[in-house]
C-alpha cells in the first residue's frame, strides 16, 4: 500500500474529490484503486492509504506488459485472459505479483491520474487544472501533497534482511529477493557491487602474493600494470553479460523502450508533444538555455579551482611539516608528518560531498526536459570533478614530480581515511541518528491510532531514499584508485576489497532501516555508469602504459632502446592494447547466445502473432460483408 | 518482368509443374504470379517470363510493409484497403510502385516458393524435395535453373541514363531515380561516392591554394595534417546524417529488421531453426570449423608474404636503377628511374585483383550461415590485405627510412598508375568487349522470335552484376591515399577528386550497359563500409599526428621541447584529438532531429494502434458472448 500525506490545511471537499477520483473507474478517467482516509490531525495532516485489488493489479500488469514465466518455462508478457497458464498463478495467486511490482503498478496508475473538465482543484482556486493535467503533480506544486511513500512489508522485509545481512555472506546476495522487494534498479546496483567485490577478491589475493614475493622498492610494477588492463577489460565484459542475463530473467529485455514523459521538475510552457500529440510542458524551439549552462560551467570551473587551491595548500603544508620533522625528531613529528596527508584526505571528502549537493542544484537549474538527460548531465558533472579532486594530486605527484613514494603514501592515506571516515559519515552516524529519531517517532505515535497507523506515521517521519548516485560514485572512486595506482601501491586492491565488503553490508542496512521504502524503478542495465566505467578503463590503459614506460623493470628489459625509442615503444604498445581491447569488445557478444535466441524467438513469435491478427481481422470483415449481404438477400426474399 | 532460364534438358512435365506452382494461389502455397513459357530451343534452353498483376503486387507491398507517402505527406506502411489515401495512387496507379519495388516483390515471392508434399521435382528423381524446401534453390543446385535475371525497362533506363551521365553533372546525380530503378543499396553507393566527390572538391581547392602558396620543400605539412583529421571527421559525420535522411525518405528506417534466412551458398544438415521453428539448413552446435579458418588464415598470411616479397623486389630494383642512372645520364635513364615505381604500382594492382578473387573463394569455404557474416568476413580479409599491400611500402618509407621525397614520388606514381590502369581494366576494356559481345548476340538473336524475346536473349548473354565490393574497395583506397599521405603529397586529394569524377561516370556506364539488371537490394546504410571508413579515420589520426611530430614546422614551433618531451607532446596531442573526435561523435546525433521526431511519432502511433486493436478484440469477444447468450435466450423463448 502507498501513503499519500496531505497538508493539514486541505479542506474536506478537496479530500473527498481526490478520493473519488482515485476510486473512479478507469474508463471514466480514474485510477480504479482502493483508497481510505486513515487519519486526520493538525500535526500530521491528512493520511490517505491507497491499495489495489488483485484483479485490478493483474489488469494493470497486462497493460504495462509485465513479463512473467509461462507454464512451459519461457517468459511472456502477462495476459489477463490467459492468466491460468502462467507459472505459479493457480497455486499462489497472492504472490504472483511481487510486492515491488504491485507498488510499481499502483504508482503508475496514480501518476497517470489526470484532470478532466475541472478548472482548478476544488476549494483551491490557485491550483489550476486543465484537461489532461497531472493531478498529483499539481497537488505537490501547490503544497497540498506533502509526501507520497510506499509502506514497508515487514514480513517480507524481515525475511529479506535475514538472508541478506543476517549471516555473513559476502558473495551470495539474495539479488532476486532484493529485486522483488526494491525493484530492478537497486537490485542491479547490489549485484554490480557484489560482482565487483568478487572480482576484487581474486585480484587482492593475487596482489598479496605479488606484494610478498617481489621486493618492495619498485616504482610502478610492470606485471601489475598489465594485470590492471586485463582485469578491468574482463571485469566489464563479464559484467555486461551477467547484467543482461539478469535483466533477461526479470523480463526487462523483452520490453520496448517507453516513451519518456517530461520529468517532474521540468518547467516549460504547455504545448503539444510532437511525438505523442499529448498536452504537456514542452521546450520552445527557439529557447536558448545558454545562460544556465554558463552558470553550470562557471560552477564547475570554480569548484576545480577550489580543488587546485586545496592541493597547493596541501603541498605547502607538506613542505612545512617536512621542515619541522627535519628539525624535531620525536614521536610528535611522526604525527605531524602524517597530518597534511590526513587533512588533505578529509578535505577531499568534504569537497566531494559539498560538490555533490551543489551539482544537483545546478543541474536542476539547467531545466532538462527528460529525466534521462538530467541524470546524464548530473553524472557528467560529478565524474569530471570527482576525477580531478580525488586523483589530480596523485597524477601530479606521479607524472610531474615522478615521486612514487609520495604517491604510494597518498593513495594509502586517502584510501584508508576515505574508508573510515566516509562510512562513518554515510552509514553509522545516520543509523544512529535514525535510531533516536525512530524512538521519538514511536513514542509520539503510540498515543495515536492502531498499529498500522503507527507504522504509517513512523515511516513518514523517515527521510526519502536519495537514489543510487552517491553509492555508484563511491564504487567509481574505489575503481579509480585501484585501476590507476595499484601498480604503485599494490595493496590498493586489498583496501578496495575490504571497503566493498563493508559497503555491501552498510548499503543494505541503510536501505532497509534508515529510509522510507523507495518506489521500485525498472531498469535493464546500470545505465550511464556502464559508460563511466568504460571511460575509466580506457584512461587506465593510458595511465598504466605510462607507468609501465617509467618503471625501472621495463627499462631494464628493453635496455637497448634509449630515450625517444623507448617512449615510441611504450606508445606503440599502448595503441596495440587499445586496439586489442576494442577488438575484444566487438568480438564478445554482450548477450549470451541462448538468451539472444530466446529473445529473437519471442520477437519472431509476436511478429507472427501480429500478422495472424491482421489476417483474422480481414477475415472477420469479409465475413461481416457476407453476413450483411446474406441478410439483405433474406430481407428481399 | 523476371526471366527464368532453364536448362534445355528440362522435361515438359517439369516445366508445366513449375509454371503451375508459380501461377497457383497464395493460399495453396503458390506464388500467384503470371508466368509464360516464351521460348524453347536446344541452344538457349527454356525461357520462362514471370510478372505480376498490379493487384497482386499491391497485396505483396502490404505484406512486405513497403513504406509509401500518405496523402498528408507522412510516410506509412502501405495498406491495401487504404490504398486510395496514399499519395499519387489514384492518378498514377501504374507508377505507384517503382520498377525496382516490383522486381523486389516478385523476387521475394519466387524465393519463397516452397515444396508441398512432392518427394522430388517431377521427372527429376535426384532433385529431392520435402515440405517447405525452397524450389528455386533445388532447381539451381540440380542444374536445371541456369539463371534468373530481371529484364531492363528500356524506357525508364534511357530516361535515367540521360539525366545521369548524358550531361556533365558531377554533383547532382538523380539518386532517387537510381533508387527507383536499381534499389537502395546501389543508390546509397552512388550517393556516397557523390558526397565523397563533393567533399573532395572543396578539399582539393584548399590543397591547391596551399600547394601554390607554401614552399615545396616541406616534409609533412603541419596544416595539412590538421586539415586531414578535421575533414575526415566532419565528412563521416555528415555522411551518416545524409545517409539516414535518404534512408528515411525511402522508408528504410521504418522497417523492423528482417529475420535473416541462411544464405544460398550455406551448406549444413537440415534442422529446425531455434528462433523461427522453420526447417532449414542449420549449423550443428558442436561443429568446429577451425580447419576452414586455418586455411583462410594461411591464405591471408601467404598473401601478405607475397606482398612483402614484392616490396623487397621493388627496393632491389630501385637500387639497381639508381646505380644505372648514376653512371648513364641520358634520356633513357629517366625512363629507367621511373620503371621500378611503375612496375610496383602495376604489381600492387594485379595482387589486389587476384586477392579479391581468392578471398571470395576462401570466404565461401568458411561456410557462413548468414549472408551478413559472410560479407563481414570477406570485407575484413580484403581490408587487411589492401591496407598492407597498398600502403605498406609507403609507411615503411615514411617511418623507417624517413624519406619523404620517396614517399611523395611513390604516392604520385601509385595514384596516377592506379587511376589510368585500373579504370581501363575495370571499365573501358569490359565496355569494349561487351560491345562486341552485344553485336554477336544481336546477330544471333535476330533470327529468332519477336523483339521482346530478342532482348531476353541478349540480356541473358550478359554477365550478372557482381555487387559493390570492388567499387567500395576502390573508394577505400582513394580515401586512404588521401588521409595518410596528403600531408606529404598535397596533390593527392586533387588526384582522388579527378578519379572520383570519372569513377561516377564509369560505374554508372558499367551498371547500365555492361551487366544484366541487378535485383534491387533494400538497405538502410552502407553497412560494414561505414565501420571500415571509421577505422581509417582513427588510423589517420595516429598517422597524421606522427607526421606532425616529424615535420620541421612543428619542431620549429615547439623549439623549446627536445627529443623525449617533443614526442610526449605529440602523443598527448594525439590522445586529445582522439578524445575530442569521440566526443564529437557522441554529441552529434546520427539522425537529424526532425526525422527522429517523425520516426518516434510513427512508432508511437503504431504502438497505440496495437493497443486499440487489442481493446477492440476484447470488445468483439464480449459482444459475441452477449450475442450468443441473446440467441440462446431467444431459442428458449
Amino acid at each position: 500500500v502507498i501513503v499519500l500525506q496531505l497538508s493539514s490545511r486541505t479542506k474536506m471537499n478537496t479530500i473527498n474529490w481526490l478520493i473519488s477520483r482515485i476510486q473512479e473507474e478507469k474508463l471514466l478517467g480514474g485510477a480504479e484503486l482502493l483508497c481510505k482516509l486513515a487519519y486526520v490531525s493538525h500535526k500530521d495532516g491528512v493520511i490517505l492509504l491507497i491499495g489495489g485489488t488483485l484483479e485490478r493489479l493483474l489488469h494493470g500488469a497486462e497493460e504495462k506488459e509485465l513479463v512473467k514465466q509461462y507454464k512451459d518455462g519461457t517468459l511472456k508478457p502477462f495476459l489477463y485472459h490467459d492468466r491460468n497458464n502462467f507459472h505459479d498463478f493457480k497455486n499462489k495467486k497472492q504472490l504472483f505479483l511481487t510486492s515491488g511490482e504491485c507498488l510499481q503498478l499502483i504508482k503508475h496508475d496514480l501518476d497517470n491520474l489526470r484532470a478532466r473538465q475541472e478548472k482548478h482543484v476544488p476549494e483551491v482556486p490557485y491550483a489550476k487544472l486543465y484537461p489532461g493535467k497531472n493531478i498529483l503533480n499539481t497537488l505537490a506544486t501547490s503544497g497540498l501533497l506533502v509526501q507520497m511513500y510506499p509502506l514497508h512489508n515487514f514480513e517480507e522485509l524481515e525475511t529479506l534482511k535475514e538472508v541478506w545481512y543476517g549471516k555473513v555472506q559476502v558473495f551470495s546476495q539474495p539479488i532476486n529477493a532484493v529485486r522483488n522487494y526494491f525493484g530492478e534498479s537497486i537490485a542491479l546496483y547490489f549485484s554490480f557491487l557484489g560482482f565487483f567485490t568478487l572480482s576484487l577478491f581474486y585480484r587482492s589475493i593475487f596482489s598479496l602474493i605479488l606484494y610478498f614475493l617481489t621486493d618492495k622498492t619498485f616504482n610502478g610494477n610492470m606485471l601489475m600494470a598489465i594485470i590492471n588492463i586485463v582485469w578491468s577489460t574482463i571485469f566489464l565484459e563479464c559484467w555486461k553479460r551477467k547484467s543482461n542475463k539478469m535483466a533477461f530473467q526479470w523480463g526487462m529485455l523483452h520490453r520496448v523502450e517507453e516513451f519518456e514523459e517530461p520529468r517532474k521538475g521540468f518547467e516549460g510552457p504547455l504545448g503539444i508533444n510532437p511525438v505523442t500529440g499529448k498536452k504537456e510542458p514542452i521546450r520552445l524551439p527557439g529557447e536558448w538555455r545558454s545562460l544556465n549552462f554558463i552558470h553550470s560551467f562557471l560552477f564547475v570551473s570554480f569548484s576545480l579551482l577550489v580543488s587546485v587551491l586545496m592541493m597547493l595548500a596541501y603541498l605547502w603544508a607538506k613542505t612545512l611539516a617536512e621542515k619541522y620533522c627535519a628539525i624535531h625528531r620525536n614521536t610528535q613529528s611522526y604525527v605531524i608528518a602524517v597530518l597534511p596527508n590526513v587533512g588533505y584526505a578529509i578535505g577531499v571528502i568534504i569537497l566531494n560531498r559539498t560538490y555533490l549537493k551543489l551539482a544537483r542544484v545546478f543541474t536542476e537549474w539547467e531545466n532538462h526536459r527528460l529525466a534521462s538527460t538530467h541524470e546524464y548531465h548530473l553524472v557528467a558533472k560529478l565524474l569530471l570533478f570527482y576525477f580531478f579532486n580525488n586523483f589530480g594530486l596523485l597524477f601530479y605527484a606521479a607524472f610531474y614530480m615522478q615521486d612514487f613514494t609520495e604517491v604510494s603514501e597518498d593513495v594509502a592515506t586517502q584510501l584508508i581515511t576515505y574508508q573510515i571516515l566516509d562510512q562513518i559519515m554515510k552509514s553509522i552516524v545516520p543509523y544512529w541518528i535514525n535510531k533516536r529519531k525512530l524512538k521519538k517517532l514511536k513514542q509520539s505515535s503510540e498515543t495515536r491510532g492502531g498499529p498500522v497507523l503507527q507504522h504509517v506515521l513512523i515511516e513518514g517521519g523517515l527521510d526519502a531514499y536519495k537514489g543510487l548516485i552517491d553509492d555508484y560514485l563511491e564504487m567509481f572512486l574505489m575503481f579509480g584508485y585501484m585501476m590507476f595506482f595499484s601498480s604503485i601501491f599494490p595493496l590498493a586492491s586489498v583496501c578496495c576489497f575490504l571497503n566493498s565488503i563493508t559497503e555491501i553490508q552498510l548499503s543494505a542496512l541503510k536501505l532497509c532501516d534508515n529510509f522510507q521504502r523507495p518506489f521500485p524503478v525498472p531498469a535493464s542495465n546500470i545505465g550511464i555508469w556502464q559508460l563511466a566505467f568504460k571511460c575509466f578503463v580506457i584512461l587506465a590503459i593510458i595511465v598504466n602504459c605510462a607507468f609501465l614506460g617509467m618503471s625501472a623493470e621495463f627499462q631494464a628489459v628493453f635496455g637497448d632502446y634509449t630515450g625517444i625509442h623507448l617512449i615510441i615503444l611504450v606508445f606503440t604498445f599502448e595503441h596495440l592494447i587499445m586496439g586489442f581491447v576494442t577488438l575484444i569488445e566487438h568480438l564478445i557478444p554482450d548477450v549470451p547466445k541462448n538468451i539472444e535466441i530466446q529473445l529473437k524467438k519471442f520477437e519472431y513469435e509476436s511478429r507472427q502473432a501480429l500478422k495472424c491478427e491482421k489476417l483474422q481481422q480481414t477475415y472477420i470483415k469479409d465475413n461481416q460483408k457476407l453476413f450483411s449481404s446474406a441478410q439483405r438477400r433474406e430481407r428481399q426474399i
